[in-house]
């Protein structure tokens, strides 16, 4: 079943693709830059959106549903929003198909033209703050708190599987407040959020930090972001948390009255994570044999394989293997146990890895008879004997260490891939050396930043929230030699 | 804050619709025909998915996501299929907006017109047929037994909120099998699942048939259904589950190697329910003074309102509330304790009703000297003293009987509105007088079905699949005299 694996070293960008494929996470689709998120790249979604959506919940988030056809004069009413989404989006004209006579084909019947175009929503600010202006009368009425899981879509040319695609899945949140601070304290808090789960589930340690205003948004006063290193040294954007200040509470005419009885503008927060962190997952971890998976988020974490030459060893072996499922289910351990006929053992081990499951259990009748039962980890490939006895605990143990093996490797490697820089030409040797990270002083002009991006196709990631000591430091930037206050990260991204 | 609700027997439709507003399940959007789905409404659509996906799971079923766009070309490929959802789609002819010089608004950019447009799925089978056949190949691929929870458009000209939406949620289960026998089961098992769902969790009874060729799904072999009864006499289709035979397989070329080594086309299932059953379970249940909500789906099921004058007893009523919504959560029961300032309680319980929430218990300082709350149910409003001591069970109990009570009103109701007729007189007198189901004997035809309806707006909403004695008798058709095998069952019908 398994298609050769092209290795990282020789193509990045197939290797990707061959995980994917052989993983059977994804499909290209018939409509360009549209993907078909088959059934084992949908579990490992659903995983994170359980998470993510039991987080949200806890801080006092709602769920609910806006439209995905959005009026087209919606979006001209924030300036900087149009700009950033016009170009690219889905154009609904017409509300019917017929037949044309002289084809025999189906065309937009003319009759059904619509008054006014729709656009399939690339995001949802304008349709929900319009349903917010008439939700919000008072200070009584905020702060509102919502978010949608949903499917946008933005015309993009050039797409990869789930990384970027003209359709994809999301959560989009978006709050309303009374005060200004009280905005802020959310924006802060969704980046803590999205932070503690791409670190804890997902196992990938990431930089917060603040876009430029080139990188912003568009409708922001403030993107706030999180910001992972791929194994091939690119960045990956995680997450974004926008300070969306008043823009759209004033495109949208949203003014409640506050406690001092005076009417003023609904000060406001959105925010999104999407199927591009299972593109992140798969890219953070995997390796040259196939995906490799956060037993957290993996949809299978164990699997037995039950390994036997005649019907009594085989009675015996699957009466052992079905205990031990039975009991590692109860304790919570997504399990399965692979009892199919006519496959040999070795063809089972290589689909499991191929998929990434985290630990596989192989037992066989002299480990019936001794008690014991081999355990292989897919990380390290380290296989073990151990005693079936406390097995329970024992596979528990292996997956948190699985777990934190594999947030250590990653921040290992994002260490031995993080330069800090004074000069053009440091910078320049490390992106092209080794890429990664590149910490360098920036003197806050645009020009620079557009200059830079241009000569070396490295961006800003962000400006760190929390800086090392190193990049806090004040100094002149390494291009213009304007002065500087504090270095930021610079990476060539996804 | 709750505006008058209009009593059903003033204006039935009116009613609906204020239950709905003053419950803050749904808004109405900019967007004709399309609806917002507040949170309210969401969490009970959620906990109708939570329960559904379980039980699609539980059957082997996988989810998965196909694209939202579908190449036009897709829909000619089934000619039925054709037939039944071109005349109502969102067509998009363009990816990008730009400003008009002329006007200053944006328009669809000419240059950006599509070589070939793509609809908005109205339904998904040739998508997933069109990936089915390059995934199947043989025997060994099948079954695939995939479901997606997604959002579709059908270009509907009269909406209402909930039960006919331009855009709704759904799921829809489209499964692949190597015999038309597996296929065939498959069909009726999701259809007991369905039944299964709306008896236990929404608490309305319904009958489980067969649809007549007119009222099949547009490329379907035969479409099974459940209908259920609403509070004015009106039947809801609430679930259909389609044997397709080889039609799409067929359309898509979707061969496999059988095991005697064979080309043969796969055979195929799609089912589905959407976002529809929220408007059923509002209009199953509810009264004048609001929403009533079975416990099962009710996503605030229990809520404790505390009473007192002054701050002593504040606290002291305070304090058992919060042990009792300790102990109560601890035991899974979802409770919600209004201990909001600056809301009477009568206010608070008012607000409670309109909204649907099925207990509500009430404390004061003399009930916490007595030991004892005070219990209301939403659906009968009957009061009750009873016992702090062993609130827990006394809860759990008067929620299973709220759940069973709000199932034997609906049966009893159905009861009440079934009519069985041998003569077209009678039938229309039943119709008129009483609406509900009405049993009668049909010859079979196209013809006469479409008369029946032209004449008196009923249609044949099933054959029932286990008719009741008196039905399965044969007879001759009410309207031509013609011989009939059984009685079928008619109604009006949203």
């Amino acid at each position: 079943m398994a298609d050769a694996i092209t290795p990282r070293s020789e193509d990045y960008a197939r290797w990707y693709v061959d995980v994917i494929r052989n993983a059977k996470l994804a499909d290209y689709s018939p409509v360009r830059g549209s993907m078909i998120i088959r059934p084992n790249g949908y579990a490992l979604w659903e995983n994170m959106q359980r998470t993510l959506d039991g987080m949200f919940k806890d801080t006092g988030h709602e769920n609910a549903y806006f439209p995905l056809f959005i009026p087209q004069s919606f979006l001209e009413r924030e300036a900087e929003h149009v700009e950033g989404f016009a170009k690219e989006c889905a154009v609904v004209t017409h509300s019917r198909l017929e037949v044309d006579e002289e084809t025999g084909h189906l065309r937009p019947a003319p009759d059904s033209r619509l008054e006014e175009n729709l656009v399939v929503r690339p995001t949802s600010e304008t349709i929900i703050w319009d349903a917010y202006s008439k939700w919000i009368q008072s200070w009584r009425d905020l702060p509102i708190k919502i978010n949608q899981w949903a499917n946008v879509v933005r015309w993009e040319m050039r797409t990869r599987l789930f990384l970027r695609t003209m359709e994809f899945l999301w959560q989009e949140g978006h709050t309303a407040h009374a005060t200004e601070a009280e905005a802020w304290e959310e924006t802060r808090l969704i980046l803590d959020l999205y932070a503690d789960f791409v670190e804890e589930y997902m196992a990938l340690p990431v930089i917060r930090g603040i876009k430029t205003p080139s990188e912003r948004f568009a409708g922001a006063v403030e993107t706030l972001c999180i910001e992972a290193l791929m194994q091939d040294g690119k960045a990956l954007q995680a997450g974004t948390s926008h300070f969306l200040g008043q823009n759209f509470s004033k495109a949208f005419g949203c003014q409640f009255q506050n406690r001092d009885n005076e009417l003023e503008y609904a000060w406001s927060t959105s925010w999104g994570v999407s199927t591009r962190l299972v593109g992140a997952l798969v890219m953070g971890h995997s390796d040259d044999r196939g995906l490799v998976l956060p037993p957290k988020l993996a949809p299978t974490q164990v699997v037995i394989v039950p390994i036997y030459r005649n019907d009594a060893d085989r009675e015996q072996v699957l009466e052992s293997a079905g205990r031990m499922q039975a009991d590692l289910r109860k304790r919570g351990v997504r399990i399965k146990l692979d009892d199919r006929e006519g496959f040999r053992p070795g063809w089972k081990f290589t689909q499991h890895e191929v998929e990434g499951i985290p630990l596989r259990i192989a037992i066989g009748p002299r480990d019936v008879a001794a008690g014991t039962v081999e355990l292989t980890r897919r990380d390290t490939s380290e296989k073990e004997t151990v005693s079936a006895t406390g097995l329970s605990d024992t596979i528990e143990q292996k997956l948190d260490e699985i777990q934190k093996g594999l947030f250590d490797k990653a921040a290992q490697f994002r260490e031995s891939m993080t330069t800090r820089v004074d000069s053009y030409d440091e910078f320049k040797e490390a992106l092209t050396d080794k890429g990664g990270f590149v910490h360098a002083h920036w003197d806050g002009t645009d020009e620079t930043e557009a200059r830079i991006k241009d000569e070396t196709k490295a961006t800003i990631r962000c400006i760190p929230i929390d800086p090392a000591e190193e990049d806090a430091e004040s100094g002149v930037d390494m291009v213009t030699g304007a002065p500087s206050a504090r270095r930021v990260v610079f990476a060539r991204a996804y």
